[in-house]
């Protein structure tokens, strides 16, 4: 793809967030990645979404590089993303946004149990919510430590990224991903839908999870090898 | 009445359940039937509602056989709505959503009590939510049981379709009907706002049920044999 | 007034409520009356707000009697308005909605209770909730004996309906009333943001009252005799 | 600046309040200083901000006289602003609302805790709420003893305005302020997202508060002497 073919995508997917209500003036960020070319486009930092035009966007490589001559700084948290896209490796997007209840989990340090279909039809399980980073690691270099984090724990704990697209950062938010910026900012819109949810379904004295044969059936009759719930108009 | 009439119909209550604020990207359904054809018109599968046009509108027998050249496959929720069909002879359309506030009910797995007249004016009592569907019957043939869930559990609790226009699936989310498709949404509409106040109700330290008395009357005055609620102009 | 200009005030009042988004559908109604030629303007019952002209406008006397050529029945709450006009004589409006924070206190059959300024910039004081109206008046003539109850509620408590503008109806919903259709509208719009309020005081664990003299300082530079807060342009 | 461009600016920022949704009708102000001139430009008291025109701003000295020519009188709470633009001698606007969950924290009397970094990127710790004003104050000068609280509790407790841009009165409502009008409201309305956040955390349970490490970096590398979060376009 051409560089400015991804800029304005990358464009086009960080107003979707306003649209879609989950952010307000510089809040949250979204990226998207050419692996090809190992080269992302992410919004950058401290302008408002109102100010913002597609040359606008953002050019670096994979070590934070800005490749591009347009002359704005990439968004303080580009760390968070290159750790991202570095260790899960089939992700195209990521998204960052301060939506209300997502938010809330976090603030609350606590994850997000699946209590319904509307979750399980799009993350498969508990979406978790790490603790807040250590001191030590803030004061080094934050948000360097704070994208490895992410992809630690992952790993530690055999959590597959193209099953479980949203993370929840303890006193921070969220940050989803998919197979580029668009399918990211989808996941942060039903992300807020499902926090949205399960905070209700607590304060509802709620407290069954829901069982796992149909947590089993709804994430895979969508995601599943044996899918039958999309289709595509037109083929 | 012409099938493309129906097709039409159909797809204009899908559009309304966006225009509410009652689905977002290919969450929910709805359709309608014509009983003398014995014909369904319903929502295609895994097709996002911006995408969607009256064309694209699948149409069954009761059976669940394609009838129409539309290559695009009904949702995958179509075994419910022909459950329903079958077994509630006087309605005339379903709507499935993802509400927030019935949602809630439905992952708590919880009715919705009747503790206002909002409530009594559309829904005659306790709307009823079902348990979680067995694992067998899941693994077996996930939507197929589910809708025959829904038909025996009002056949055996004795429930009268036509003035409970309502249910919530224990971790699922809602399905309404009435004589059309319009009628159906019109219901999910009215589902929410009711979900809302009994959720808010709960919340506030409410108990007391609204009185049988006040139950009756504001029902009845709406949809018994002495209503004198509802008027129509121009007739 | 011409009796055209009120059923265009009146009408007017009514879409407001739909604008301030506190009613959909057929869901509640607003009168204004005429003092001098003893007549009531009131929206007619049944009819959706979408379907509404002004000319349907249903026009009646203080006893009920139809007066106008519109062939549109009044409201089925016109008892409501008609019991409220008579007691409370220096009224010109009233307005009738199931807006969701005000039937939710009301379904909690709980007053609301002076939390804070917004509260007493626009009521003086907890604004009152009754209970459920018994069961032999809503058998013999429920929306007669349900406005009947209002009033008697006022003149018991020696409740000044000049300054407490709004009343609960246990398992129902709020009345507002005002000098006119549109201030009847605009104290349920507040009512509406002031149940809110309290609600998530409440919920937060707020449990201490506005001081009597911060309610008196905040009502009375508003509404009292040496009132100092409104202005008109242009004088 | 001519005083006229402050009219502008002022009249600009009172309805981005209301295209924000954080007041309606009369509701809340905004003001700003021209600090060479020693002149306050403010909504004018009890006007609705649909009748509002920018020549209605009033305008006044630093002892509360206006000193234009427009008839409309100030709002009734100049006198808060005129306390904070003394004692606070950096800033250049102020605004008050009753934005709802500001004013539910108002309303409990209690402040709102730093639980996150949507929180610490713009507040500087807990945001404090003041006690009720007693009622001697209340009933010799109001306004006036409103405002020298808000100034006296930041001098007490050594809080820095320029870090800590709001205060929540007690029983009443929040004021925010910046180095403009337009930032005032900016405050306004990022207050109003971290009470909510905040309201539901508590309700949610989440009871830890952010580290003070994570509060540190967040605010500073905004406001801090090295901060690296706002660049802006086209220098």
């Amino acid at each position: 793809m051409d560089i400015n073919e991804l800029k304005k995508k990358v464009y086009d997917a960080n107003l979707e967030l306003v649209g879609r209500g989950l952010v307000i003036y510089t809040w949250g960020n979204v990226s998207g990645i050419d692996r090809e070319k190992g080269l992302i486009a992410i919004k950058p930092r401290g302008i408002e979404y109102d100010d913002l035009e597609w040359q606008d966007i953002s050019v670096t490589d994979l070590d934070g590089n800005v490749v591009d001559d347009n002359p704005l700084k990439p968004s303080v948290d580009l760390d968070y993303h290159i750790a991202m896209y570095r260790a899960f490796r089939e992700i195209g997007g990521i998204a960052h946004t301060h939506s209300v209840y997502a938010t809330v989990f976090s603030q609350a340090v606590k994850p997000i149990p699946c209590f319904g279909t509307t979750h399980a039809d799009h993350f498969y399980g508990e979406i978790p919510c790490l603790p807040y980073l250590e001191e030590e690691k803030v004061k080094e270099n934050y948000e360097f430590h704070a994208g490895v984090q992410i992809t630690e724990y992952f790993e530690e704990h055999q959590t597959d990224p193209n099953h479980m697209r949203a993370v929840l950062c303890g006193g921070h938010g969220p940050f989803t991903w998919g197979k580029d910026a668009d399918e990211a900012v989808e996941f942060a819109v039903i992300l807020e839908e499902v926090a949205k949810m399960a905070y209700r379904t607590i304060s509802l004295g709620g407290s069954s999870l829901l069982p796992a044969h149909m947590l089993d059936k709804h994430y895979l009759r969508k995601y599943g090898k044996d899918s039958y719930f999309y289709q595509t108009k037109n083929q």
